[in-house]
């Protein structure tokens, strides 16, 4: 039952009530694990540390293909580089219409250098000189919440929004993070929206996923009312993407690329 | 800006204080969508109500698989089936190896009679005769959250946990609810416990794809903090499977096959 440490501390600025300190936080850690089922690469799940064999063998329970522990000849893992392979007694014959990601390097400046990309296709840094004031982040954010809570009777929606310097531009809910982040930036596409001044807004956390959503969609800024991850600000730092976090009434955090925040 | 109505009406029992209600209760609609990219079926998306179109050119935004709005020829949807068209001027030719999930007609005693399933392979009914007492099972999700507290420094881990009549059996903490719950079966796969008298416990949200991974895994009851969605209470429905929702303090909803319960 135990795992290893889920965090790890960053730099941050904080922001609160017009007081900015210079500190250093927690930051859950975001790993991804690659599962190889009979020497086929099967998925890449991002996860927190620890536990590999377990999800990898859940995962395949789960997604129905395994049924029982005999069905399993052989597991192997290292860790470290969060590679797994696992090995069935029979043949798995859908594993070729079943989902996969690819992992490949990045450019590289970050530790924790690994992005999911299809196939070889780069992600570029974002190019982008917008700036926006501290609190007026936190005006459109405390109005997303405000516009969500009508919605929140039953809890568990999340919001997504875009904004600019005149204010909330579209909004959506969904019960997924990533359908919501996709419903905003598909909005912005098919109404030819440029978005490379524009602030991405969410109720959620910024999983590594979603700083990858917002680099394809061009966007410098991404707000949220709660945490990023590690693997997201590594990123961030490389596509040169600010992400604002924890922001909820008078305070609010910058993990990457502060020079887009006016303070 | 507007969506349609994300919630729906379900009867519940709710048991608050030692109180026994038979009531409504809104809860939150989830709605599969498959997107077709030039014909050839590429993803299933499980979401709430409306914003199809965005969302699927989102998702091929997001992923990397459009550009600009000209790669896009034409865009169709059939909202009530939940299925979804694009075309773009370009073949994309990295479909072959993208994330891909079928969805079939399952046994379809609900409305919502859509289930994620790899190919063909059939979810069957849970046959477990196991009942826990209300007060017991607020006991353990009230564990859970004292168990998970230590490591909420920094918010949004998710928690899950397996537990019979003698209390929890193993916990898992991870950033994706997904994995806190592949995590907890594949320990509990891995150490050849049964689970047809167990208890799945989460923090999260019940959403349609963790109801799926706790019928493979045999699971005849899920107990969670949170809400489940009304295609997960359909499921459950169709594969007897008790869910337990809003679990905390003195206070839980049973949502379906309540018979396992003991009020």
């Amino acid at each position: 039952m135990s795992q290893p440490s889920v965090f790890k501390n960053y730099p941050i600025i904080s922001y609160d009530k017009g007081v900015v300190e210079y500190k250093e936080d927690a930051v859950v850690q975001e790993t991804p694990l690659t599962l190889f089922l009979n020497h086929v690469e099967l998925a890449t799940m991002v996860c927190s540390p620890g536990g590999y064999k377990e999800l990898g063998v859940g995962f395949l329970l789960t997604e129905g293909l395994v049924q029982k522990p005999a069905d399993i000849l052989q597991i192997s893992v290292r860790e470290e580089e969060g590679l797994l392979w696992i090995e069935t007694k029979n043949e798995i014959p859908q594993t070729n219409n079943f989902l996969r990601r690819h992992i490949a390097s990045c450019c590289g400046k970050s530790r924790a250098g690994l992005y999911f990309i299809n196939d070889a296709r780069q992600l570029k840094p974002i190019v982008a000189d917008v700036q926006f004031n501290a609190e007026y982040l936190l005006k459109i954010i405390n109005t997303l919440e405000e516009k969500a809570a009508t919605f929140h009777l039953t809890g568990g929606v999340h919001s997504a929004a875009l904004a600019d310097s005149s204010g909330l531009l579209t909004m959506y809910e969904d019960i997924g993070r990533h359908n919501a982040v996709d419903k905003v930036l598909g909005y912005a596409f098919l109404n030819e929206i440029p978005t490379d001044d524009k602030c991405l807004l969410l109720s959620g956390r910024v999983a590594s996923e979603i700083l990858i959503k917002a680099a394809r969609a061009n966007i410098p800024l991404v707000l949220s009312r709660s945490a990023p991850t590690a693997l997201t600000i590594d990123i961030a730092e490389d596509l040169n993407i600010t992400v604002v976090g924890f922001a909820r009434g008078k305070r609010l955090s910058v993990y990457s690329h502060s020079e887009r925040v006016l303070i």
